[in-house]
């Protein structure tokens, strides 16, 4: 998907909405455990349930992983469903990769090309080698981690570096000003924790024109109004994500409605915000 | 596996050599790929011609993940193969995951438990809490990327920062530093790349107790003389990873014989190493 493509999606559905299918089959109703495929049944319910009111679905990894080969599957026909059925979403797998070239060239393949993801979120500690390979794939994004939103984003990412770059202090700064000439605002996005909103606005006086994709809103605890204050520009330039507050709404047989309802409210929020801040 | 039991086959092997299976199906043997699973074929061959001189096999992921679902059960198979047949050998998973909290103990879940790696690579930028989730499994272990040996490595690790410790002066030595008191060298061990070998000097003066996992050698330029020199200490405290100079030795059928000759061919070198150093 292209950056003009998906800022046409947040104007048309109104909503810089990321919903994260964390799918955890200790968490889903019980009453999907009977179907062949549950992780895939829940997630094929929450995307018809959500579509309307998200951007773009992120896909955590870990989750299918627990579950092995068959957690793979899940995720295969997750991918598959959402890339044939709704086009105008942006899917992001949640991958946190990043390697020696060689193996960065692995990565990228199985999510891009063979899962056929539109982003993959990376790690930058390897550097510029290391994410370059994520690159090389037509309207396809690198989402690099720049400040998370865990509580361990302090341990190296707001270390004070004596860095290239003038009145610039923290090493989650220098990650993103380095990292920025390695692509454009076309194919890189950068992760940005909603729990340190107030940083938003020094992001933008490093890159005013990418996207950033932002967690923690909701059960991690950050404030969209911050957020879309400090951090929208002229292509709103947010993808806000939530996972839990909307996947886990309900644990009934209403499930994907509960989830539908908290996506739409997210969403009205977001109209308002995207009316008042692009 | 507990330290003492990996420094007695250290020892009895007289090896400290790691052989990495980054087994990619479009290079091994041909005649492999009339086998039902060839990837599993190939590494069991390579396993079981080179398991007298090797100490540990560390499994590249993504090299698995481009293969999908079946890719995992390649790997699943081989380490199952592995544990069940060689018991004195340690098994690495270099995932180089790491994530917030809740995410990182569902991948070190599938990794530690569901395929009972002995270890997993885990990368530092999002600090403490991204790293705990791993230290949570009795004998089993943390390996945390420090130095790596590619070009990157540049970028941030060896970034100037102004640390908390006196005399430091780089990033990966404050990753070091401050990640040793999560967890003992009892079950962590750090990522040194071979191609900045004398680096292995400083680093030995922050973690003298601790063993390092070392790529690099051979395909990437290091010098394992070197490595021995500045990074061994009184049990080892070095696992030495070749991947491609092994398992690619050879084209053929005899494609086994060729590893084993080049796995037997570091092993001597280790044991001269050894006696000179240990």
């Amino acid at each position: 998907m292209t950056k003009q493509e998906l800022f046409e999606n947040i104007k048309h559905k109104q909503s810089f909405l990321c919903v994260g299918l964390d799918t955890d089959i200790s968490k889903i109703p019980v009453h999907l455990l009977n179907e062949e495929d549950p992780i895939f049944e829940f997630n094929k319910q929450i995307v018809d349930a959500t579509k309307e009111y998200c951007v773009a679905y992120k896909h955590n990894m870990a989750l299918y992983e627990t579950q092995g080969a068959k957690g793979w599957t899940s995720l295969e026909k997750t991918i598959k469903y959402i890339n044939e059925n709704y086009k105008d979403v942006f899917t992001i797998a949640d991958a946190k990769r990043g390697d020696i070239g060689n193996t960065s060239s692995m990565y990228a393949k199985a999510f891009l090309e063979n899962l056929n993801f539109d982003s993959i979120t990376v790690a930058p500690y390897m550097g510029e080698d290391s994410v370059m390979p994520f690159l090389e794939f037509k309207n396809k994004w690198v989402i690099l981690l720049a400040l998370t939103s865990n509580k361990g984003a302090h341990d190296f990412q707001t270390t004070m570096i004596n860095a290239e770059m003038e009145d610039q202090n923290y090493l989650y700064q220098e990650v993103i000003d380095k990292s920025r000439k390695w692509g454009t605002s076309e194919n890189m996005m950068y992760v940005i924790g909603a729990t340190r909103a107030e940083m938003l606005t020094d992001v933008r006086t490093i890159i005013s024109d990418h996207f950033l994709l932002v967690p923690g809103v909701g059960a991690q605890g950050g404030s969209l109004e911050e957020v879309a204050k400090f951090g929208m520009n002229k292509e709103c330039g947010l993808l806000v994500n939530s996972s839990r507050g909307i996947i886990y709404a309900g644990v009934g047989e209403d499930f994907a409605d509960k989830a539908r309802e908290e996506a739409q409210k997210l969403q009205l929020e977001m109209k308002q915000l995207l009316e008042i801040y692009l």
